[in-house]
C-alpha cells in the first residue's frame, strides 16, 4: 500500500484568496482519484522566504508523495494523474491529449488571465492585456461550445485544471461566454470539487481562530 | 521502428521573432534525443483562423507523432521526454523533478515574462509586471547560483525549456544576473540548440525568397 499524500498549504490567508488557493487543485484531484491525503501547513507570515528550500518562489502548494516532494500545482496534478487512471487515461493518445490541455490551461489561459488580474488589483484595470485575454477566452468559448470534455471524451485532470483556471477568470472578467459558464458550472459541480472547496474554506476559517488567539 | 516526427511551424515570420518561434524547442528536443523529424508548415497569412482545428489558439508549433497530433510546446516536450531518456530520467523521483521544473518554466517564469514583454512592445514599458518579474528572476538567479542542472543532477528537458524561457527574458530585461547568464550561455551552447537555432533561421530565410516571389 502506498503512503498517504501530504498536501502543503499556508496556515492562514486573508479572506480574498480563500476558495482560490491552489492547494484546492490538489485536494480536488486526490478526491477524484480516491487517494488518501492529509493537509499540512507552512506559515503565512514570512512566506516569502521561510520555505524557499521546498518552493523556490515562496508559494504554495507543494506535494509530498513518499520520498518525492514537488512544487507547481500543474506538475503535482500530472504526477497524481500518472498514479490514477481516474485523472488521465492510460493510452498514449489519451495521455497526450490530457497533457496538452493541462499545459494549455497553464500557458495559454492562465498566462494571460493571472497577469491581467494582477494588474487589475494593482489599480491598472485598463491594461494592455485586456484584448489578449478576451481573444484567448473567446477561443476557449468556441472549444467548449463544441465538446463536453477537453480530452479523451471523458473527465480528466485537464478539465479539473481548466475549470479551476476559468472559474477564477469568470468571476473577474466580464463577457458573454455561455459555453464556458456552463462548463465551469458542470465541472465544479462535481462532488470532489465541492468537498475540496469546503475543506479549504474550513481550513482557513479554523485558522482564523488560532491566529486571533496568537495575536 | 517508430515513424518520423513532424514539427509544424509557420511558413514565414517577420525578422523579429526569428530564432524565437517555439518550434525551436521541439527541434532542439528532437536533436538532443536523436529522434528523426521533418518540419512542415501552415501559412503565416490567416494564421489566426486557418489551423484552429489543430491549434485552438491559432499558434504554432504543434507536433505529429504517428497517430497523435498535439499542440502546446510544453506538452509536446513532455511527450518527447516520455519517448527518450536523454530528455528525462526514468525513475519516479527524477521524472517528478523534471516535470516540476518544466511547469515552473511555463507557469512561474513565462507567465510573468511573456505578458511583461507583450506590454512592453505595446508601448507600456513601465507596467505593473516589472516588479513581479524582477522578483521571479531573482528567485531563479538564486536557484541557478546553487546548481548546474535544474533536475536530477543532469541535463533534462527542464533545462532546455527554462534556458529557452530565460534566453528570451535576458535579451529583453535589464539586471545583474550572472548565474542566469552563465546558465543560459551553457545550455544554449549545446550542439543541439545551435543546430535547431540555425535550422530555424535558415527555414525563415529561405521562406523570404518564396514570399518575395509570390508577392
Amino acid at each position: 500500500m502506498s503512503k498517504k499524500l501530504i498536501i502543503w498549504t499556508l496556515d492562514w490567508v486573508p479572506e480574498g484568496p480563500r476558495g482560490f488557493v491552489r492547494d484546492l487543485r490538489l485536494r480536488w484531484a486526490a478526491e477524484e482519484a480516491g487517494l488518501s491525503y492529509e493537509v499540512r501547513t507552512v506559515p503565512f507570515d514570512g512566506r516569502e522566504t521561510n520555505h524557499l528550500d521546498r518552493q523556490p518562489f515562496g508559494q504554495v502548494p507543494f506535494l509530498t508523495d513518499g520520498e518525492i516532494t514537488m512544487f507547481e500545482s500543474g506538475a503535482a496534478l500530472l504526477h497524481l494523474a500518472r498514479r490514477s487512471e481516474a485523472l488521465m487515461p492510460r493510452d498514449p493518445g489519451g495521455e497526450a491529449e490530457t497533457v496538452q490541455w493541462v499545459v494549455a490551461a497553464l500557458n495559454s489561459i492562465e498566462m494571460v488571465t493571472v497577469p491581467w488580474w494582477f494588474l487589475t488589483i494593482s489599480g491598472q484595470a485598463d491594461n494592455g492585456l485586456v484584448g489578449w485575454m478576451s481573444q484567448r477566452l473567446a477561443h476557449m468559448e468556441r472549444v467548449l461550445s463544441e465538446r463536453q470534455w477537453l480530452a479523451a471524451n471523458r473527465f480528466t485532470v485537464a478539465d479539473l485544471l481548466m475549470a479551476d483556471v476559468l472559474r477564477v477568470s469568470l468571476v473577474r472578467a466580464h463577457g458573454e461566454r455561455p459555453a464556458t459558464e456552463d462548463y465551469v458550472r458542470r465541472i465544479t459541480g462535481r462532488p470532489a470539487f465541492r468537498k475540496a472547496h469546503a475543506d479549504q474554506m474550513a481550513h482557513f476559517s479554523t485558522a482564523d481562530k488560532t491566529r486571533t488567539k496568537r495575536q
